[in-house]
């Protein structure tokens, strides 16, 4: 299997991972989430060679996760800005799970270099992945996959 | 910055996508997370090259997601199985991120081809992100990041 082959594979796992597989997406992303507009906010926030991002930013406008829009006129050129789509925004369940783990997980002696306000009632959280029907923590114990079949023609 | 740095960053994602980064990673921790034991389990389930899967499944090892322990004793050789660690288990939120994400985003035009059952109410759900303290839905655009600034040496 070639790496391209991923998003035809019938699976949502590995259909997200061919959008956004690519390293930097995420570290782009993050910039995205904390505000990053103008393709200077993205360079400053990540530095990322300009090559490098100016590609990964196309990438992520061609799936449709940043929309790039035009903001100011130059004498010589157009400045685009790069926003997160309701698509992106849909991704910040993956990216609050990223950050979560490294929190966890990734050797912070002095503890987490970022936290998470929750402006609804102003606590300091670690949101958490519940059941809409019980209202329990998700346990990966708990929780069985069912491959659906597909529907034949 | 190079690729291998994002280990270093102060930054929590890039840490995680560091250690997570290369995209067949989240193929061969599908299987983990669907019962995958032994190699030929995952070499079914991804279809992942045999040296490359030997190899991100050693990579996975290394960084403690998975843990590599003998199960039989051939005549000429010693055979292995693969089984998530917690910090491995941990990654769960965002497995499931990546497939509801994919679930809703990865042209999937018969419907999702899997879904969850949970165990504990029996019903087929959707996680969500909830805040531990307002029991509120996580939105976005509600949450404000701080950067926690180092403690000085």
């Amino acid at each position: 299997m070639k790496h391209g082959s991923l998003a035809a594979e019938p699976c949502a796992i590995a259909r997200s991972v061919a959008a956004l597989g690519e390293r930097w997406t995420f570290v782009i992303l993050r910039q995205s989430f904390m505000g990053a507009r103008r393709f200077e906010d993205y360079q400053q926030g990540t530095g990322i060679a300009r090559n490098i991002l100016t590609e990964r930013l196309k990438t992520l406008v061609d799936h449709g996760i940043l929309a790039r829009r035009p903001y100011a006129q130059h004498a010589t050129r157009t400045l685009h800005e790069y926003r997160l789509t309701q698509k992106g925004l849909d991704l910040y369940p993956v990216m609050i799970s990223l950050l979560q783990w490294g929190n966890q997980h990734g050797g912070f002696a002095d503890g987490p270099p970022m936290t998470l306000e929750h402006l609804n009632c102003g606590n300091t959280i670690e949101p958490r992945f519940t059941c809409p029907c019980c209202d329990g923590t998700i346990d990966p114990r708990e929780m069985r996959p069912h491959v659906v079949e597909p529907v034949s023609a």
